[in-house]
């Protein structure tokens, strides 16, 4: 059989404040086309569907339609896990029904433990887990990593396997030898939480959610990470987001990548001032495209966030590769401001590499209206 | 055909603090249980399944359960809808599968317009709505109240009725002509929300919702809140909560009460302190009853509510129905007391009816410590 692996929807995320729901649409749309044109039986999402265990009415929304169209429109056989970012019980609700279309929507660790066997495969969903979950299911207090109970559940599972089928298990953790990003959560790839992915041998293949670039584990033929659909953060900028196409109809599986193309790309873009703001020079962005800024300029720039705005509407981050150099003497007088708000904002700016936000423009204008009351008095 | 109907769960609502999942978990065992001796063919849950827009996890697991007992295992067919209480996005999340095992949840006014045929009737499942909804659905910018939205869709369904069924609507608005208690939304209740009850007449029966008691529209013979499974507030303790079995066989329909047996009841204590204090004495009431005492004393009793949960510990409200006649001379000085922060509290429960809470508590003590560090200057 065919089947498509992705993982780490993050439905409801936002980046740097901009909503994404415009482009998690479309991408699944192309996650779609995918499936469709390769003629899939199946299509497998490792866990993370929502980006938050409390997700926005919108991202419920959102998510559901993706489910509905594919599932139940396009009439794709779908798998899936809960991942560390989703409640298992908010994204599990309504989830006995689900399998009567043949969505199998796995939220709790013993489920991963009984096989749905689609075609000449046995797939073993088995949702993000906690140490503890793995330690009351074999009732052992021995279990305390989740190596130690991912080494439990696979002695399991292979006590399941049939001779006949191929094997897929699709888990959502931290395998040990992969590295990762900054938009993944820091606390849930550290050391006590990954798996050796030697314990992972006994599959035919390895459908892994949880990080974000599928070089993860670049050097594992049969043990992947999809990554996320779409780059999540500054330092995915130059990765190519997509899916695996996985056959399981050769021995070992066979593996194909298929590319995403981004509706609004995230770039990072490390130049002067001076040459990001020259109009005559085309940078390649649109105007919906997500900016990082890495300016080379040495010197204090004023407004330098509004400005670069009216060039890049969605600047995301903005950070200094080169020290600054200017002294109180080489600054510019003429660019000196009397607006002790402006003034205050530019500081902020120069020497954060943010801008203020509302709360803190709010603080600032009380503070100034304070102290200038005071001056009056 | 028979249904049982039913409204107003609220699961995940608080009861002055006290969790009262345990009780709605026994509340709907007996709806079961009535359910299946009455075989009837049908439940109706005629909106506000959930206390919350956004409900916590334990409430979204205890309903999956209960919808999943009662569908799923025990093969009852399941009418409902949402009410002013629930999100319609969260609670209709997964609904598109619901229907292929005879649970049919609607969420959207425009569903309302499609009945569903269970047997010898026809159901128009109309969750609550807002004028603009049905403003939007028709394009009619004269649609501006409930009523006129209400007598629009009334329309639209007559073209819809077969003759040779009986019609049923299910709904969850305030129908005019009706009372309220204290546990309803004040504001969903108001004139200008209201649903004239003739609008209503086109239909065999109508298994409201909205309205916690039974007796909300008790002059209507086919037109019924079947009101909350339990008591919400004071103003219900004494209702006798319960469901209604609808049997459609005879014209008009034949309506049947049967009771629930509060698991933990709310009682209403009218009597003195000393009187409710004294242990020989036998209220009829268990340690978990909810309890709202209304003292007959007119004079100061210190400590009072904390003396008074040693008695009877869920005490949910303490009200006096006489005036206070005391006066400083009056006072026994024996109980006069020292501590500065016994007599405040004392002095709040006192004029407020209510003892100080955690968050006060703390402001009286920081009060009192910076007081007596001034004292000490």
């Amino acid at each position: 059989m065919k089947f498509l692996h992705t993982a780490d929807w993050h439905i409801g995320k936002k980046l740097h404040g901009y909503d994404l729901l415009t482009e998690q649409r479309d991408a699944y749309r192309q996650i779609k086309a995918i499936a469709l044109a390769e003629q899939v039986d199946a299509v497998v999402i490792a866990g993370d569907l929502y980006d938050r265990a409390l997700p926005s009415e919108d991202a419920v929304a959102t998510l559901d339609e993706m489910l509905v169209d594919l599932n139940r429109q396009t009439k794709l056989p779908l798998l899936a896990i809960s991942g560390n970012h989703d409640s298992g019980v908010r994204l599990g609700y309504g989830r006995q029904w689900f399998d009567s279309t043949r969505f199998y929507l796995r939220t709790q660790v013993g489920e991963g433990l009984e096989p749905v066997t689609l075609g000449d495969t046995q797939f073993f969903l088995l949702p993000y887990f906690e140490p503890f979950a793995v330690r009351q299911l074999f009732d052992d207090p021995e279990i305390r990593t989740v190596a130690q109970g991912m080494a439990r559940l696979v002695q399991v599972m292979e006590t399941k396997f049939a001779p006949d089928k191929k094997h897929v298990l699709v888990a959502h953790f931290f395998a040990a030898g992969s590295t990762h990003t900054d938009s993944e959560t820091q606390v849930q790839v550290g050391g006590l939480n990954a798996v050796p992915v030697d314990l992972l041998r006994a599959f035919d293949y390895v459908a892994l959610g949880h990080l974000h670039r599928k070089e993860a584990l670049q050097h594992e033929p049969t043990i992947k990470y999809s990554g996320s659909p779409l780059k999540f953060s500054t330092s995915e900028a130059a990765d190519t987001k997509g899916v695996w196409i996985v056959d399981t109809d050769t021995t070992p599986v066979t593996v194909t990548f298929k590319p995403l193309t981004p509706l609004h790309d995230l770039v990072v873009l490390r130049d002067s001032f001076e040459h990001l703001m020259a109009s005559d020079h085309d940078f390649g962005v649109g105007p919906d495209d997500f900016i990082a800024v890495e300016l080379t300029d040495t010197t204090p720039i004023p407004n330098v966030m509004q400005r670069l705005k009216t060039r890049f509407p969605k600047v995301i981050e903005l950070t200094r590769v080169n020290p600054l150099t200017v002294t109180l003497a080489q600054l510019d007088t003429r660019q000196v401001q009397n607006d002790p708000l402006a003034l205050l904002k530019d500081f902020f700016e120069q020497t954060t590499q943010h801008p203020l936000d509302d709360q803190q423009l709010h603080w600032a204008k009380q503070a100034l209206q304070r102290a200038t009351k005071e001056d009056a008095k």
